[in-house]
């Protein structure tokens, strides 16, 4: 068995796989396919609402938010967000804390006037700005809650004037939030919740539909409130192995006990790279990310030496982002604590060997 | 076994769904889910790179077309092909042949001022319109090759002298097309290409770039161009089943021994329809699909009897979309030959069962 510490797509319990794959064949004793049975059909607008059903539960979703399940990931989001939420001419706030981040500023600047309140390009984003000023005239104030590249999460929802929209693409669903804090979270599905291909948005409905502007329906969040999720064809498989995989953590207890492990997985690996001599984690201590723990050697020309054993232990995907070098531990729901520990005894074992 | 006449998504060979239930659980033997494997892997790579040269050799695209693999279904196209080809007040030239036509008719009205050039939609949309005019000022001319609900399909390219946009979501890959005779194809794959989320754009590159418009960059085809599909994480499980699909079709012969057989199943289940006194075909004789065959009966009252038939001889999906009612047999290209027999005899047997 191998350990997958990858960035996405996407990681999922070893028991989603053998029922998704089993569906692929034979879903719910049709004798049809999962992938060939009508998203029309009752069998699959059920598998539709347990999936929002379980959404809702799990985060505690208030009743005039739409859950809906969309498809073009959180890149598609970076430019329907804007045009859902601005009239014509208004500004939008953005705090910038890593390569997402900027990618969503740079896509809201080609529909309007984006104000970055603050940014941390200036340390290399290995920390999260604390003190900006929110426009209280803007249209909502945009953030990142975590940043896969550079290992920062950002945990408490900044306090704003206007309505707050989060990118959680690589966050939800692993420790609790409050719903009504936000006016709008999305989130690539690839990562806590199933499949690539789908896109989970959460909106307070009373945002919606007061911009006066003219969007093609498609990119309308209206047209999908009211076809629930079915104005387009949506991405059959992957609502269903998400419906799978929300089982598994409803079953597991929930966000509460998802949380606990997570804090238990990323607090086993930030202590061994605090304490081994061979490591380092480049972002602030406050700011560590409990999903993607990026960290360097005090001697880079060791990195190559290290992963090879890695992988001959079977820790695969460890590998840092092109951009940032080194190494990056994705430590999403359905990665085990075991698996911590393996890494954790092999950054030892490596030491070891070194010191030799 | 169950013979699957619905109209989507998505009807597959056996054999595809086998291979793509393993691949759930072990890709390519990496040890790893298909669902895990990161988009930016050699592994995956591998894939995007052999599913779009199947597509280019079984349809001989043109090298100066882009083979594009992106979602949000034929409806995304609906707005999206507006804002690549149209500058800001050009106007786009429709042909109305049922209800997708309209509604990208109504999507693209969103986006600009659109000349319907002729409407099949006084007859319901039992014929397609022959004589038209089509304006050589607007940007490009839109139709859609098959009609899924009213069981029409449009075989020759209309002569046209502004560049040619068609949606083929539910012809393409049935029969031999010349790509050079389009600027830009586009097609939802859930019928004959693989799962749903997945949605193919053949665009002539020339077409491109040419608007003066500031679009947001994950609607501009360019954007995906350059990053070979990959400018957002691509659906990654779609791909792959799509090119599990695409190798079974060229293993078969090809378009042109798909071709063969669509003929032959589509001239079985017609013959049928037009011998049985039972049955009638609405459509005009020349317009007929052979992707959809839509039927009722001469006496309504017997149709709930007919379909309990079918479905106790396990032909499913055989119902008419609600808007027409009757009757409706997809024969996309993976329903075998065999089913269109069974679903003869069944018929043939209903029309005994009645004169007794």
């Amino acid at each position: 068995m191998k350990h997958n510490f990858g960035a996405g797509p996407c990681i999922l319990p070893q028991e989603v796989f053998k029922q998704a794959s089993e569906a692929v064949i034979n879903f719910n004793d049709t004798g049809l396919s999962i992938l060939e049975i009508s998203h029309r059909s009752k069998e699959f607008e059920a598998v539709v609402f347990e999936t929002e059903s379980l959404i809702r539960d799990l985060l505690s979703v208030p009743s005039n938010y739409s859950i809906l399940f969309l498809q073009g990931g959180a890149r598609q989001q970076f430019a329907m967000v804007p045009m859902n939420l601005t009239r014509e001419g208004e500004r939008m706030a953005y705090l910038d804390t890593g390569s997402w981040a900027s990618n969503a500023i740079k896509e809201a600047r080609n529909i309007g006037d984006v104000e970055v309140v603050a940014s941390g390009k200036d340390n290399n984003y290995t920390s999260i700005p604390k003190t900006y000023h929110i426009p209280n005239d803007a249209a909502f104030f945009h953030y990142t809650s975590n940043n896969t590249i550079f290992g920062t999460e950002l945990f408490d929802v900044p306090n704003s004037p206007i309505p707050v929209v989060c990118d959680m693409s690589s966050d939800i669903l692993s420790r609790k939030i409050d719903v009504s804090q936000y006016g709008l979270i999305y989130a690539g599905a690839q990562k806590n919740i199933g499949p690539a291909g789908l896109t989970i948005v959460i909106v307070n409905n009373d945002l919606l539909g007061n911009t006066g502007r003219t969007l093609p329906a498609i990119f309308d969040y209206q047209s999908h409130i009211k076809a629930k999720s079915m104005y387009n064809t949506p991405p059959v498989f992957s609502i269903y192995v998400a419906m799978l995989n929300l089982r598994w953590l409803r079953l597991k207890g929930g966000i509460e006990e998802i949380e606990r492990e997570n804090i238990a997985k990323a607090r086993k690996l930030y202590e061994e790279i605090d304490r081994n001599p061979l490591f380092k984690g480049p972002a602030d201590l406050e700011d560590r990310s409990r999903m993607n723990v990026a960290f360097t050697m005090e001697d880079p020309s060791l990195e190559s030496e290290f992963l090879a054993l890695a992988t001959e232990r079977d820790l695969v995907a460890l590998k840092g982002h092109r951009s940032v070098g080194g190494f990056r531990a994705s430590l999403y729901n359905a990665l085990p604590l075991s698996s911590v520990h393996l890494l954790v005894d092999v950054m030892q074992e490596f030491e070891e060997k070194v010191k030799k």
